[in-house]
């Protein structure tokens, strides 16, 4: 435990013109520019914690005012007091009697709410000298539980159901520590497939993915059904059938048109169909899943663990996504990992835009040490972009992430990028104005 | 057709210190100030379009600045071209490319996109000089249909089937006009019963409420389960068995305590048990109605078209409690309201706080007139407060709304209102701060 204070807190509006280069593109988010608000607790140490929370660009203004008020949860207390009752601390994040309204447990506030939380456990990984998911690994199955919420969600798993999983694999973690020290997890990789790039640029991403060691790729769909099925078969020229191929539609279609065409597309073997349809639609993706006989997988745009749960409760998905800052943070999610294990459902995270790939290896971390225990069927996304601003950036070998050691949720900015990439008056915002002003 | 163009808008951060007197406290919102996102759009002409997003107080201002974000998808249009195609009018503004990423179709953003809808209605309705409700009984089955955006529901509810069920009541529908007219729409009334409440005046409310012609009367519940049952068993020794009884507990419970605690308040005969447990819990909902075998209602919290539906398909409700400005307006509204009557289940809308029951009683009329033609199981709900600030108010007689006839929404607010409740700088707000300080 930690005596130290959290005495202020710092936000930044952080925004990547990415839109630019049709990085990011899909059927649905034609122009992301890669975003975060972020912020920094100070505190009365040495020590800062750092969280953000993903957005794309317009927005995230309001992501950064909702960060600042819940704040007021935050900044006074000492590092010890949320961390003798964190469920509790987060439950008060996300239950101000006047701001729940906006949500609940959605929506912008449930995104601000996430930057806060795992700013804190970015602080207290620093504060032990530990990553993230070394602190989990090194934790009691009474101390995880004791991280949970339980509300809502007990129909599903009780936290005697939780306790039960986690004693279970207590005994073999030291053995899953050291494999994943030494062999890391499974990635796959988006970067080949994003809507906006040509057949060339495709073609040439999955060459340069497969010499890079890459066995899974991932292709957006959702535009004319016809180019679909022809970019994919183009991607599986080139990736041959004994690499992985998932396809993505971004929640382009309703769900008899998404039956229809996840059909069609099962000449090219996919792995998985992501996001079929609306990602609120628990009993659409159940039904999808059941006629077209397709793997199902969701999760980036699910925003609670309330539907989590239903999810698994419905038999929608085969491939649970959770992302790392849709939910509250860390807490939130280690839920709907231990569901997903009780229900014998993998966790492949999303991952990508800025800073997800960086927070998600944690989680993953956790799935296999904790819940799981298998890395069977797992795989983390990956897109190779942005990760040149972060202290400590995600490390791919061969395909796979390699863990990190340094202390921390490894979320933390170059402070050379917080300020150039601030938003609207940092130098990089200032040159796009400028430009535009030259294209007008 | 109208020619006249939208100029710009204003919006107001608007909000009532109801916390003071316990108004408006249940078991989850315990202090609330009435509020909203106030929008006024200005034009060419001598109209204005007024809407509002219901709040509870703080935060109010996150909505006013989402408000102004999507005022782009509205000022420098004409009214003509958004009647032409009103569904990809709301496509547009619920599908902004960067934007929905905070949603998508929830919390911050889809309120703000219910208070601009809503404004755009209200003026649309003035330039005919109709109330909104005339306005809809005036049209075709056809408009109406066009009037929706049936993406994610066509597999609950397609095109065809939507102007099938309009078609059919066409024919009868004048009949009804006249009966609305005459009668009005039944109402009950949540005034008596709040948490904060005393015995003494709960009781003293019944007793108003019975003399002023009230048989439908909704307690608050989700405290201390034999101080509910107590406080139920108080109000039904004031009302008697033959008036109904309702009991809201604002998603104070998870699912398991849900069954047993709505189990045990059986004995008081509850017409229906509100919102027992997390709005988003579809498949939670269809347990506790199965279990308990009491009627249940929700709604005020479900966030879009997509969440009704799937509480219809699971067979989760036995009242459908839309909410005018929770969704994404009048639009999504109808659609919610023929998904209903297609199920058969009753629309009973959530009212209150500020402008809901002004708003509400429209949407009812709609429901009546077009979609279920009945007013059987119909009840709209009613809360006696914040009236006296609209230039239409709601015209209550014995236990009934009765239907305005002035052109609009009945949404505008008095512009003295408006500045002296306007946050943080109106008179009212002002006041407040001096008496905060006296105190301190």
């Amino acid at each position: 435990m930690s005596t130290i204070r959290i005495t202020g807190i710092r936000t930044i509006d952080l925004r990547f013109p990415t839109s630019r280069f049709h990085i990011g593109s899909d059927a649905v988010n034609k122009d992301p520019d890669y975003s975060a608000a972020y912020c920094i607790l100070e505190t009365d140490s040495n020590f800062e914690g750092h969280g953000l929370t993903f957005t794309l660009g317009r927005g995230t203004d309001l992501c950064v005012q909702a960060v600042e008020y819940l704040s007021r949860f935050v900044v006074g207390r000492t590092l010890e007091s949320i961390q003798l009752d964190m469920a509790s601390f987060c439950r008060d994040l996300i239950g101000d009697t006047q701001f729940r309204w906006l949500g609940p447990e959605k929506g912008v506030v449930h995104l601000a709410a996430a930057a806060l939380i795992n700013a804190v456990w970015d602080l207290w990984a620093k504060v032990e000298g530990k990553p993230v998911w070394l602190l989990l690994a090194d934790m009691t199955p009474e101390q995880i539980v004791s991280l949970i919420d339980f509300r809502y969600i007990d129909d599903a798993l009780s936290p005697a159901e939780a306790l039960e999983i986690l004693k279970r694999n207590e005994p073999t973690k030291a053995d899953r520590v050291a494999k994943l020290r030494a062999n890391g997890l499974q990635a796959y990789t988006t970067s080949a497939g994003w809507f906006g790039f040509s057949d060339e640029k495709i073609k040439r991403l999955c060459q340069e993915g497969l010499r890079d060691g890459w066995t899974h790729f991932k292709l957006k769909v959702g535009g004319d059904a016809a180019d679909d099925l022809r970019r994919g078969k183009l991607v599986r020229a080139e990736i041959g059938w004994e690499n992985k191929l998932m396809v993505d539609a971004n929640q382009k279609w309703g769900v008899l048109e998404a039956i229809e065409r996840t059909t069609a597309l099962k000449e090219l073997d996919p792995w998985w169909m992501e996001e079929p349809t609306s990602p609120d639609d628990i009993l659409g993706h159940a039904r999808i899943r059941k006629e077209s006989g397709v793997r199902i997988a969701t999760g980036e745009h699910c925003h609670s663990k309330v539907m989590f749960k239903q999810l698994l409760q419905a038999g929608s998905i085969d491939v649970c996504q959770i992302d790392s800052c849709r939910v509250a943070g860390v807490n939130e999610n280690l839920a709907i990992i231990l569901m997903a294990a009780k229900f014998g459902v993998p966790v492949c995270p999303h991952a990508g835009g800025v800073g997800l790939c960086e927070y998600v290896q944690h989680l993953s971390a956790f799935d296999y040490l904790w819940a799981s225990a298998t890395l069977e069927n797992r795989v983390v996304e990956y897109v190779d972009h942005l990760h040149e601003h972060f202290l400590t950036p995600v490390r791919i070998e061969r395909g796979r992430y390699m863990l990190p050691e340094a202390a921390g949720y490894s979320i933390e900015i170059k402070p050379e990028s917080l300020a150039e990439f601030a938003f609207p008056n940092g130098q990089a915002w200032l040159e796009e104005a400028k430009a535009a002003e030259t294209r007008a």
